[in-house]
């Protein structure tokens, strides 16, 4: 099972120079911008790429688009950035590796070599579950491909956002003995036999040394050995080990570098103002300090 | 004579919330988000608002506006200012007086109080020439209207860019006995009697304790007792004093606030890259900054 996984992961091996995780305003930005530039990029973004931009019923703010509705300026976004000639690519990046001048990105059962990463998150995908940061690696997992086997034949409970991962809580069902899922979203797929859907949301996790117990919202308590939870949006903490952070946002300076050398950060992730036009100029400045970056260590 | 120009500056006092100075995308993005708060806001900027925009053959860089020429994308630029109900103010800024709580603009012969500045005058217009600075308030001033009587019946050197500075110009010699007149353009109008033109630049400013020679490219030595330099873009630390500088820029943080309270600056004055997104950006950043700051200081 596992070396089929890492096979395939070979087999798909990408190799970029900048990798930008998130297609909102900063990171389609940062996009064009790379581009301008002449490297080879890969956008990492989920289906809507801002799902508050969709939303937004009128922005008037953003220089040269006169009274847009949002959905108007993603679409017009969407445009510029088809029309240079970019992909978006449509996955959930499950952790960036350093391994000396590069990073690998896992993506799923595949990994991306990247000189540089662009992250254009967003605004952090809400707050953390009681228990959750507690029980991280104790239990608590946010990668199926990743930690499937520390549950071979055990119990498990999983969280999931939508349908894009019903294929990793199908590879789950084939490692671990049972799922308890819990899906944010109307199921209409038929799951393996050992997948019981409950239709409720994760309260709170509970354990001494690790992960014991998974409390619902309707009052269920889950005895289980892990908890995976599969979302588009990590804690910023658990995308890259000792990115730093300030007032939940990760910290940057003028040139959108963070803390570790070849890891830029743009837009709302990178604090606010949480605005298209603030983050459309980081994501231009991050662009340029990437390929700057990648210059200086031809 | 000086009283005929004070009472002038008294009957157009103008009070405003935010004063924008420069009207490039640093400034017309900062003004519609001053709009968006619902502040009142004068903003300045010389006839072309951009002309290294205005000169760009293509700029596609910019989300959302895709494959724009410079002049097209400042037009559109300027359409959305204007569709927002606000004018801008075609006059150069001579300084900027901190007054307590408030700020003074000086623009020609009249003052305007803001409770906020944003400094958006784009990359500073040409290096300072030989000997500039040693005599500048020994000799070396930048407003005819500000310091014309320390001149009376003196002979002066001018030099203007533009037929803006003309006023300027017939002020002075009605103040000083001859001005030797170095126009960087095609003077049409008919100047008064003790105008002298010379189709020559300075080159080098020299004297002891004070300006005592104006050295021209084409070997003409002037004796005077001053010289006025009449152009859009002013030293930027002769705007208002005290403003920190860092490596020819305006030092801000990442709010856009400079050293000076209640002043901010953004776009190619507060450093590179020298790109429209960042400076639409910053702009609207320093717009919102401004707002709060405003709010605090009721």
């Amino acid at each position: 099972m596992l070396n089929k996984m890492s096979m395939k992961g070979a087999a798909s091996m990408k190799q970029v120079d900048v990798a930008i995780i998130g297609c909102g305003p900063a990171g389609l930005s940062a996009a064009i911008n790379v581009k301008a530039r002449n490297r080879a990029l890969l956008l990492i973004g989920p289906k809507l790429c801002s799902p508050s931009l969709h939303k937004a019923h009128k922005i008037n703010n953003y220089l040269g688009l006169d009274n847009y509705s949002g959905e108007a300026m993603r679409q017009q976004f969407l445009k510029h950035v088809r029309d240079d000639g970019i992909e978006i690519t449509q996955v959930s990046v499950a952790g960036i590796y350093p391994m000396g001048d590069i990073f690998q990105l896992q993506i799923r059962d595949s990994f991306v070599e990247a000189k540089a990463v662009i992250i254009t998150t967003g605004v952090s995908g809400g707050k953390q579950l009681p228990g959750e940061d507690e029980f991280i690696g104790k239990g608590v997992s946010y990668c199926g491909t990743c930690d499937a086997m520390f549950y071979q034949d055990k119990i498990i409970a999983v969280s999931s956002d939508g349908t894009e991962y019903e294929d990793e809580v199908e590879f789950l069902a084939e490692v671990v003995e049972k799922i308890y899922y819990l899906p944010n979203y109307e199921v209409t797929a038929t799951l393996p036999a050992n997948v019981e859907i409950i239709k409720s949301k994760i309260q709170k996790f509970t354990g001494s040394a690790r992960l014991e117990v998974v409390e619902l919202e309707n009052g269920q308590e889950l005895q289980v050995d892990g908890a995976f939870l599969l979302k588009e949006q990590l804690p910023l903490a658990q995308l890259i080990t000792g990115l730093e952070l300030a007032d939940k946002h990760i910290k940057v300076d003028e040139n959108m570098s963070t803390n570790i050398a070849g890891v830029f950060a743009a837009g709302d992730v990178a604090g606010r103002p949480h605005q298209v036009a603030k983050a459309v100029g980081q994501g231009q400045v991050a662009a340029l300090s990437a390929a700057s970056y990648i210059d200086a260590h031809k």
